[in-house]
Order: structure tokens, then sequence, then C-alpha cells
């Protein structure tokens, strides 16, 4: 079946129009976000501390197809919540002004951080008591609280505080954790309509001092705001997926994220779990999975009707030495880059690869860095596999383009 | 009094003219060598083992007064014949396109190295054994080793192999190891004379394998060799400072350096050894003090007649956090980072720097990205001092051009 359709949803300071829906259900589109425009499907590195790790900002705005860099980037709000603070990002204008980043982003909801960094949690209907994983201090995370951190950080797409269940867990165990998601994220969604007006670039809010750099400049954002989005969960199990997604579509919210998945189950029920949840979710709203995945699976993702990703795999591998490259056949191939066999290979990662990393450096180089230990092997890793996975989207945003509409 | 007149040096693949002589002594020259010319009074960054630690090759010709990049960088011996290995660099065409940096570079003999890195070593006439700090394993290094080792790495300069003395040591110790020092530097030589053709990007150097990437692009360099420059040492003994310099003019090296200063003693000494040993060495040649310093005794040694220094400082201490700027008098500041007082400071890092971190940066965001220990905190510090050490050096040579010749 070949749908044809354009969907759009305009809302203030945010818009979606989907292009084209090909078969197989993959569609590109265009999302508007405050600070710039994304083109969908997009994959978005992640900067946990306001930081991609080990790569420049100057250098996150070259890669990919074409040299554009990447379009929206994701930070944690558990990380920037503990360090260096919230409260002190807002004075600094917010988490672009702060890193110097003046494209898209997007902060997670610090509910994935708490399940799987923090100790000794205590989930109440109230929201999260834990200790931190730096320094064991104590913090309470309530949705209402979420909010408040998120909007201080200001990000152009906020989303609602969730559980995470830990995997595997029972239906019933899984039922109950969804339905506390959902009540957390009609509180999320309550408290940020009543507070949104204070993202610290909004003209609306005040200033933290005369002169104050984050005063400056807010004119480009007069009536805007953050984009708050739902998140679906209810584990492996189709039936409460179908139920989470019809709860969230009823809150009317903007964009819808798929949570709780690549948390170690088999790849077949990811893929079925993400279906599932696309059969419910409104096509004129952009569909986000969390926290996902290998090269090849961003690609099967989005060729399902996924629009947004992310993942920490790039940069993390790109650390561990694991680099992505295109085999001779189209097919993945994944290369440890300290492996003997490249000590003396003179080619670059992949001869195919249009990134910086492969114009310039050998194998033989990348692995002498690797194996010594050198911090720009960690830059230049990280920067190839971003490269990667920016290209594959744009690859098939090229593909989905070609599709008559 | 002030010298007026123009000293020249000419040789087969190196040149040095100094343009002018101002009061004081510093002077104005123009190195030329096999990958290209390098205006003096010049700073080498230092790039251990092949990567100027933390920083990309792409940056690295870009920092520095106008955009230009550092001139010439230097690569450690003893770091590159431990891992990856001098026959392995050979294989991939040298250290220049092993790294891939296509300018100036000059290697150190490894003795410095031998010295304060390695376990258990043990000197005798010959040379020297000593074990491995990576891995305990056992080499020898005499004067002909260092050659073969340093024409297998391919930079445009090589230094004399020498024994660098504990510091303090008696007048007797130090004047038993200059002895050393000159009967090597003499083997050094000899040694490199017979060899030096066997240089990977030399025409007349035998091809590893048909079409090699060594074998590409000779043309360029024909009839071209390394220039092998001589170390003077002798401790912190004016006499015998005088006695070394002495010793090393007779054997007429393309260029001198100073060596064994800034381990420990106090900065009038170094800067007395540096004077007596100036006016021994011949004007015509580049002389070059190794291992030297902070930002300000760079300028003052430059201003003394010294043409060529290297240094970890600006790297390293960027690692650790600290930040070189100019004070509103003039006057060296030095920041460190980490300190609350910057936590919330949206000012860059030295408001009249031109670098490209001042230029995006701010203090805030890199005591935040050094406390949280997130990596491009060493590239971010490391290429703002780099930059601040390079243009106080381009802020020299404008400043000496501008003297009369």
């Amino acid at each position: 079946m070949r749908s044809s359709r354009a969907h759009t949803i305009q809302r203030m300071a945010f818009s979606f129009e989907v292009h084209a829906t090909a078969e197989g259900g993959g569609r590109r589109g265009q999302l508007t976000l405050p600070h710039g425009v994304v083109e969908t499907p997009v994959f978005m590195p992640v900067g946990t501390a306001a930081s991609v790790k080990a790569v420049p900002q100057s250098l996150l705005e070259e890669i990919g197809a074409g040299g554009k860099g990447a379009q929206i980037i994701l930070a944690n709000t558990y990380h920037l919540y503990l360090r260096p603070g919230h409260e002190l990002v807002r004075r600094m204008g917010g988490v672009h002004r702060f890193m110097s980043w003046e494209r898209p982003m997007l902060t997670d909801s610090g509910g994935f951080q708490v399940f799987s960094l923090s100790k000794l949690r205590k989930v109440t209907a109230d929201g999260v008591e834990f200790r931190s994983h730096l320094d064991g201090s104590k913090h309470f995370f309530s949705p209402e609280h979420s909010m408040d951190v998120q909007i201080a950080l200001g990000a152009d797409i906020a989303m609602v505080f969730d559980e995470c269940v830990e995997t595997p867990a029972s239906w019933e165990r899984t039922r109950e954790s969804m339905g506390l998601t959902h009540a957390w994220a009609q509180r999320s969604k309550d408290h940020f309509e009543l507070h949104k007006h204070l993202v610290p670039w909004s003209q609306a809010a005040p200033d933290v001092s005369p002169g104050n750099a984050a005063s400056e400049g807010k004119a480009a954002f007069e009536g805007k705001t953050q984009s708050l989005f739902g998140i679906v969960q209810g584990g492996m199990y189709a039936d409460l997926r179908k139920e989470s997604a019809e709860r969230l579509v009823e809150m009317d919210l903007p964009g819808y994220a798929i949570g709780g998945l690549a948390v170690g189950e088999p790849r077949e029920v990811t893929r079925e779990m993400i279906a599932r949840t696309l059969e419910i979710l409104p096509k004129d709203r952009p569909r986000y999975v969390m926290g996902v995945g290998y090269p090849d699976e961003i690609e099967e993702y989005a060729r399902m009707g996924v629009d947004m990703m992310d993942c920490v795999l790039p940069t993390r591998a790109g650390r561990h030495g694991l680099l992505f490259a295109q085999g001779e056949d189209g097919s993945l191939v994944r290369m440890n880059i300290k492996r003997r066999e490249y000590a003396e290979d003179q080619g670059p990662i992949d001869a195919t690869c249009g990134c910086m990393v492969c114009a310039r450096y050998t194998r033989a180089y990348l692995r002498h860095l690797f194996v010594a230990g050198e911090p720009l092997g960690l830059t230049l890793n990280s920067v190839h596999n971003l490269h990667f996975y920016l290209a594959t989207m744009e690859r098939l945003r090229t593909e989905l383009r070609a599709d008559p509409v």
C-alpha cells in the first residue's frame, strides 16, 4: 500500500510537514523549531553533558553529507541537572547559548538516567527519589521538577517525565509502570503549559540580570516556546504498547516518542513494538524512537516511518575503537581499529566515505592513536562514526524524496 | 649595540637567512626546509607520539595569528621508536605522511626521554641500555641507532644523540657527561652523513613495495635530505657551556640547540646559560633552545636571539586546566579554569585573543567541560594555549621586522 497524503501540523513555534510517504511507511518531513529547521528522518547525536563527547562544535557543524553538519543534537537532563546545574544553565541563557550551539536541540526527561545510572531509587506516585551517581547526594525528580529543569535548559523539544521499567518485566509490572507513566505525562503537560513562557530565550522570561547575555537576541524568538513530546511505554507487550499510544494520543501532544526499547531485547521484538506503536500514532506528528541503534537499525526504522532517532552508539563505539563502514555489497561493516591487521593499512576507514577523517587519515594512523591512548583518536573515531550515521540518513531522505507523493 | 648585518647559510635542502638583528640580539629569519618555509623566531608545538595531544591536524593548521597555523611541529623519537616503531613509520612513508602533516617537522634524539622516562638506564661510552616505560622491555640506543631511527621517521630536522645529566650535578660529573655528548655528536654526524639518503621521502631511498604510498610524490624532494642539528650541553656551568658550544661549532652543523635547560634550575640560571652559549654560536645558524617554556620566557629568549623553541607546556597545561591570557597591563595571566569563580563567567578566556576558542566559548563552559571531565575540554584548552604561544611569536616577528636592518 502506498500512501500519498501530505500531513501537516502547525503550532506556535512548531510545525511539522510530511512531504512523502513511501512504500513500507517511510516518509520525508520537515520539522520547524525555534532554533531552525530539521529535515526528517533525522539522527540526533547525543551531547550528554552539553558536549557531543570529544567533538568540537565546529566539526559537528561540518560532518554529514555535503558538510551540512548535525541538524539537531540531544542533551541529557539528568547529567546537566547534576552538573553544572540547570539554574546555572538558565542564568547562562539556556543550553544552546551555554555550549554555543545555535541549532535545534532536544532534552530527554531524566527518567531513563535516573533508572539506569542513579543508585537507591525509590519510586512513588509522586516521583522518584534517587542518589547521584557522581557523589551519592540525594535528589527527587517529579514530573513537575523535570519540566522545571527542562524549561531552564531551554532545548527546542522537551520530553515528558516517564518511568522506565526493568527488563524483562512481567505484563502486570509493565502495565502498572505504564499507568504511572501516563499519569506523569499528564502532570508533565499541565506543568509545562503553565511555565513554558519561562524558557530563557523567551521574551516573557525575566532577565537574570541587566546586560546578561541571556537577554540578547530574544527578539528572534518572539512568541516561541519549547515543544513537549510524549513517550509511549508498554515494555515488550504489543497490547500495552497499543494502550499506551492511545492514552498519549488523547493528550494531543505535538510529537510522540517510543521509549523503553533497545534495553536488551531481541531486535525482532524492538521492530515489532515499533511497528505496533506506529499504527496508533497520528500521521501528522513526528515519531521518535529513543536510544537506537546500529546504522542498519536506524535505516530500517526510518523506512518503517520513524522520523527521529538518537543514540550514544556512534560516539561511544568510536571511543572504544569500533568504526562503521560500508561493505562492497552495501552491508554494514564493523571495524575494530585496534586489530593488528590495520597496523600498516594505508587505506581510509571507508573508501566510499566522504568524511574529513577518511579524506585525511589512514587506518594505520587511527590504529596507532587508539593503541597509544592518544585523545585525538577519540575525536577522529567519533567524527567518522557520526558522519556515517548522518550520511545514512541523508541518503535515505534523498531516496524518500524520489518516491512519488 | 645594534647589528644590522644579514647572515645567511645555504645548503642543499636547507637555508637560513637572518633578516634583521634587533637591539638585545633578537632577530627575524627564514628557515627553508624540505617540507616548507619557517619564519623565525618560531615556537614548535610538541606532537609526542605523532599527535599534538588532543588537537586535530586541521585545527593545528588554523591556529595562531591570521589563522596560518603551526609552521613546524616536533615529534619524539623515543616514543615513536617504542610505538608504533620507526620501521613501521618508515614503511608508511615517514612521520609526515603517517600523521598527515605536510609541513616541517623536527625529531629529538631520544636522549632526553631515555633519561627522564625509561627505567634502569645503563650508560656506557657506546650508548645507553634502558627499559621501556611502557612494558619494561630492554632496548639500546647509540648515536648510530638514534640516527637510523630518526632517518626512518624522516623529519626535516634531526638532532644528534646526547646524554642529559641529572640536576643538580657537580662540575666534574657535568664535564664528563659533556665529553660523552661531544663524542656522540661526532658519531651522530658521521653516521648521518653516510645514511641520510635513506630518508623515506628521498628519491634515493629504496621503495618498500611497488605502489606503496611512500613512493608517491618523491619528485618534490629531489636531492633533498634531512638536516642534523647539534646540541650544546654543559649543565649550569658557564665555562662548560662555552667549551661545549665551541666543540660543537667545530663540527660545522647547520644548526645548534641548547639542551639540558629548564630541568628545575632558577630562571636566572637558564637565562645566563642561554646568553653565554649564544655568544659562541655562529650568527648564520639557527639557534634552538629545547624544552622551554612559559609564554613570557619564550618571548624573552627570542628577544635574546633564540630562533627556535619547543615545549609541551601549552598542551600539557591545557589538559590540566591551566590557561594563558594577557593581562590588561600586557603581563602574563595564568588562569586555572577549574576555579569556582569562572563557573558563571560569560567572558572568553582572553578578550584580546583571536583564537577559535575565545571567539566561541565562555569561561563558564570551559570550566564545566573541565569539571565534568569532558574530552572536548582537552582540545579547546590546548588549542587556546597553542594559539597564545604562536600569536606571541607572530607579534614578536612583526616587531623585529619593524626594526631597521
